[in-house]
């Protein structure tokens, strides 16, 4: 029999693993503060439990996700964890994961904290996957359980990583939607499909660009390689200008823009003009 | 023969483009204000005009690409540029391209603005491209003499229109990079090596990421497709304060994600917390 699974929380994301949990083979136990959530995760075979403590006392193994981390605590306080693993989805910060760590393991249960890099409907499929720190323990028995949610990744054994590791990627993505998005919008201001834009120049540029992304890292790591330099940072921070001006001669707020204009310019002015972008990311550490 | 070709200009970039003629077998008088510059283009058989008047002299063909759009204009002025077909490659705006283009009709000549979308090293090579706007009849005449430099793409007849693309993917370019930055920052601040995360997660992961941008162009140039929103602006705006939080917990500045916060308040505050990320690009349109 595989393991069994209870889940706390059946919003969008927690009623997708369970169904995931439950399409794996897993005997699956649900709980939901407002009862009767996802009537279609009962025609799976789902088990409704009545409360946390039901629900907890049901399964090896408590999957929690819920709204905010706030109801974390609320929810697993008082109960008794002993022998269990819990891991925790809910969406929230290192801090928050490593404080929730600790109230967990003083219940005495073994504690994952995961980040899922996922949207609801892509759980169980082939591009989901969720960073998992905290317990080695917890995560050596039961990553091939957690498996059927998406591909696991373990990132260490400070809780607060698969959070960092998470938040680091959404701050990534964030940046690149948007930089298309004022993209779309300044060609948009001259009428230009951004359909075929998109194909055509957006997406291969893009795309190429990220191809410099190894070369920072390496010299993040490894210091700054000579003669390796592209574009110096000097001429960037001229040329941006360019890039403010255009965007309010067409209407379009630079506002997107602006930090990283802020950011070449102090770059400049601490005498990393000759450098490239790799200098830029430790400016980003503020001198406590 | 092939066309001869004169180059005003010899930075960095204006360098690399006289190069990529004479290596493709254009006769190339090149001209700069500075007297032997780049004595490398000498043994590749560059001819040197004393002055601007003797360097258009000599070809059909004048590109330039000189420091600011400022020194266009006083390299330009007074020139007899009757029948040529003058390719302006410097940096610049929409609106500075337009006004040399109208300066350059005026002076009898058929005008091309450019925006070069790679660095010196690239120019000649497979991965480097070039907008093109302005002078249908100079694009038509002088295309295959320009793909010595890159690939050429024409975008329409509006002068302005090739700088406007060239800084609306510089704009894309600018955010991945910030994001990435950023993501890279939180990672070092756990000392994370950065080429790992990089590798393993941060190009994977963006790359995924970028196969929306067809489904947020659709959007915007065919309106919303009812169901086929991912996560919701309401919830994205919530979990956005984790990215910064964050941040501010492990001594990262957080000025670069600010904006894109500021812009997902401001859609869920005028009514948009149910529509996905294409709805934050009208909202970068300022009311006039």
């Amino acid at each position: 029999m595989k393991t069994p699974v209870t889940v706390l929380g059946l919003g969008a994301m927690g009623t997708a693993l369970a169904r995931a949990f439950l399409t794996a083979g897993h005997p699956t136990t649900v709980w939901n503060r407002t009862p009767g959530r996802s009537p279609e995760l009962d025609t799976l075979g789902a088990v409704r439990a009545a409360s946390p403590t039901e629900a907890v006392a049901a399964s090896p193994l408590v999957v929690v996700c819920l709204l905010v981390d706030a109801t974390v605590g609320s929810t697993l306080d008082g109960l008794d964890l002993s022998g269990k693993a819990v891991v925790n989805l809910t969406n929230g910060t290192p801090a928050q994961a490593r404080g929730t760590g600790e109230r967990v393991a003083a219940a005495g249960a073994e504690y994952l904290d995961g980040g899922i890099m996922a949207v609801p409907a892509m759980i169980g499929g082939p591009a989901a996957f969720v960073f998992y720190s905290g317990s080695p323990v917890a995560f050596e028995r039961h990553s091939a359980d957690l498996a059927a949610v998406g591909r696991p990744e373990y990132v260490g054994g400070d809780a607060g990583l698969a959070a960092l590791h998470d938040i680091a990627l959404l701050s990534a993505m964030y940046g690149m939607f948007g930089g298309a998005q004022h993209a779309l919008a300044l060609v948009g201001s001259e009428k230009i499909p951004a359909s075929r834009f998109t194909e055509d120049f957006l997406l291969p540029w893009v795309t190429a660009m990220l191809g410099s992304l190894p070369r920072i890292a390496k010299e993040l790591d490894e210091g700054p390689e000579p003669g390796a330099a592209g574009s110096n940072l000097a001429m960037q921070a001229a040329a941006y200008e360019n890039l403010i001006d255009t965007s309010v001669a067409q209407g379009i707020d630079p506002g997107l823009l602006v930090p990283m204009g802020e950011l070449l310019r102090q770059a400049v002015g601490t005498g990393h003009g000759d450098e490239d972008l790799a200098a830029l990311v430790p400016l980003l550490r503020r001198s406590v």
